[in-house]
């Protein structure tokens, strides 16, 4: 698939069926993540790429509630709105349904692994966004999350994830319920200046 | 291009020809930037397009003296083995010559549109590494810098930034000297978990 096509239709999918994705699948995926570039070449990525029932239950529950802490209180306003109450549904239903995801895949950065003037996520998020970028090409959904971060020591503990090492994005990989597509953006115009904060300039 | 090919070749091109870069081909790159995955599709980006000499130089300036205070006195080590030498070398080339390179794009995280338990950069660096690949795809050599932070309080003021904005990536643009090619990477097998932090399988 055409690298602008992947782009332009790579909607974050959170409605994904149950059905398993093959290992040949997910070493394309990794592969993929692991060329990205990153702060002095030191690769402080890891990838943790979970199917157990027992585990995704646990960490779907601590997702749940960082869902409810944090969006929880939104509901009524979000879904009065027609711009926001389909991304809102999508995020609840992904929040109600995050243990039947085939297969997850937790990033990690290692803190250590990165200079002091570089936040860890330069690191390790181009990564992941190549992972989805493949993933799109392969027909398979995914999205970048971060609730799971509200329960960080948890979860840490429930993968055995070391004290130096920060879990920077949990990405849910399924077949697609829905159809792949552009999400709603503000064009270029709208968010790129010339020269100085706030030109904006015509195309 | 493809979207596996453009991934796998995208090295880090710090060695840049001074060649103007056509606005046509700077709208692609942030068209491809704008439609990445966000907390929430708040969008907290904004990208400034920098190409006039004075602002450059300055950067430059700051960017230099970054270099130095955090790479510089690692430069016998790093000339000395054969792993590092050649990163450290372009890395320095870059540093001593960012002035010269025709386009920077400097990508900002508004802080306040990010939520309390998601790193800024995950909503930001998933557009950069687009920007880059789709740089990748056009001919175009990029690199994802942060060194500049180092005086991230001077370069704000340079370019009006306000308070509550956040530099996250200084993206050099240009028409590179190399060519494309894989960077050096350990293989996923080495980095990837199954499961359980630190166990790992082979393919």
């Amino acid at each position: 698939m055409d690298v602008f096509e992947a782009i332009n239709t790579q909607r974050s999918m959170r409605r994904l069926k149950p059905d398993p994705v093959p290992d040949e699948l997910v070493w394309r995926l990794l592969d993929a993540a692991i060329r990205a570039p990153n702060g002095g070449n030191r690769q402080p990525w890891n990838f943790l790429v979970i199917r157990d029932p027992e585990t995704k239950k646990r960490i779907a529950e601590h997702y749940l509630d960082g869902w409810n802490n944090s969006y929880g209180r939104l509901r009524e306003v979000a879904l009065a709105s027609e711009a926001t109450a389909p991304v809102y549904r999508s995020g609840e239903y992904l929040a109600q349904h995050l243990a039947e995801v085939p297969l997850l895949i937790m990033a990690t950065c290692r803190l250590s692994a990165v200079a002091p003037v570089s936040p860890a996520g330069a690191s390790v998020y181009p990564a992941v966004q190549n992972l989805m970028l493949a993933a799109r090409a392969l027909g398979l959904g995914t999205c970048l999350t971060t609730i799971h971060r509200a329960h960080e020591a948890e979860v840490k503990q429930l993968l055995g994830i070391p004290d130096d090492v920060e879990t920077m994005a949990l990405i849910p990989v399924g077949w697609p319920r829905g159809k792949f597509g552009a999400g709603a953006r503000l064009p270029a115009e709208r968010v790129v200046y010339w020269e100085k904060w706030g030109d904006i300039r015509a195309r």
